[in-house]
């Protein structure tokens, strides 16, 4: 997969992914990431990126010429078959793993990140394919969430990673958040592992991982058990848990 | 405020905070960010960070001791009334803006990051005073999720921003997504500026940026609707979009 960041401050990504899975995914040669700088599409003498906006108000707006320049420049010199461009900001669906699964089957992603400032309409209703929000809270830029929405999408490309850390993947997938997990020393500062993940009993340990699952999701996000798929067993225990 | 990082990977911290509104606050004095890896705190030869969960099951799992070590010698050599201990897990509340205006009235917050793995129970039950996940996806770790956090919290301390940001900001706070923006050039490549914005009625355009807002809202998010402060114009205007 290739992906392409259009970035007014390309150096905020040096550290990110100079040390991330998206570093393995590079090394192993399933991923190349190129970052480039927007304004250097835009004219004059001093590149102007954004200008202030029709009918008045504070804040500026960024221009559409340079973004689609830039983007166009981007598709012309590579060669992708399935390729999405992707814009950050609020008013998008909010990001989630059934995302990251589809974003992960393109060829080539082209992220588009604003800072300080909102986009010329133009920019986001007929140049990005797609606007994606990482939240609802308010952030300086798009570069963090493109960083978020690349290392969640490299983690999905196939061969990225390891056999166990698949696995503990999937198991974000079965709609429960994680049971709790405890390792070596066995007490800590007179914290100790609950007995039954000694016991050596592998059918007891499942149960009690699942039923801590099931209790921490009720606690925590309930709004996740109606989309979980739960067994029989599972809708008993939560209805003893309720019931307490 | 100062913020303390705990992190394995301080070195994917150089771009991102050299480069935003988090530089600009550190400039101004107002936001003090310092990194550390726990691993100076982890014992024996190979400074082990991690072990095999007890019970069984793949992946590895981040050890007790280091953590509480590190987090301790922060609060020991640091001096600050309001303090808190946050961990990035998808096992918390869904971070939003409402948490980062709260999390901007402490003195000092303490990130305990993770990274490809799980965290002993121990250290989200003992050492942590709240679990914060920052959306519904997989990350390789809590890296991304701090810097993120320490983003929008920067953006409400007092004096971080200029007038004409705040206001930006505002807007988001009633509770409804932005009205589309535009800037020059009037028209490009056919794609014109609304009419409306060049009209100079002041009166019309803050009523179609309101209708815009609503619209967007409505058709994108209408989660938010329910939650967002509407006068009885908004209200009908809604019941008309929603009749069509």
């Amino acid at each position: 997969m290739r992906i392409d960041i259009l970035s007014l401050f390309p150096a905020m990504f040096a550290g990110p992914f100079g040390d991330s899975i998206t570093k393995r995914a590079i090394a192993k040669g399933i991923l190349n990431i190129h970052i480039m700088n927007p304004r250097d599409f835009a004219e004059g003498k001093h590149k102007q990126m954004d200008d202030t906006p029709y009918g008045g108000g504070s804040g500026m707006v960024i221009k559409p010429e340079p973004m689609f320049k830039a983007v166009r420049f981007i598709k012309e010199t590579t060669n992708y078959q399935k390729r999405r461009v992707l814009l950050m900001s609020p008013e998008g669906a909010v990001f989630n793993q059934a995302k990251a699964k589809e974003l992960a089957e393109y060829d080539q992603l082209i992220f588009i990140c604003g800072h300080y400032e909102g986009f010329d309409a133009r920019i986001t209703e007929n140049l990005a394919d797609e606007i994606i929000s990482i939240g609802d809270f308010v952030l300086t830029g798009g570069e963090l969430p493109a960083m978020m929405i690349t290392d969640a999408v490299s983690r999905m490309l196939p061969e990225v990673l390891g056999s166990s850390e698949s696995a503990s993947t999937d198991s974000f997938y079965n709609g429960l958040l994680e049971h709790p997990q405890y390792t070596k020393p066995r007490e800590f500062e007179g914290m100790k592992v609950p007995d039954v993940l000694v016991s050596g009993d592998h059918a007891k340990i499942a149960q009690w991982r699942r039923e801590k699952s099931l209790e921490v999701t009720l606690k925590n996000r309930p709004d996740l058990l109606e989309k979980a798929q739960l067994s029989e067993k599972d809708r008993s225990y939560l209805e003893q848990l309720q019931s307490k």
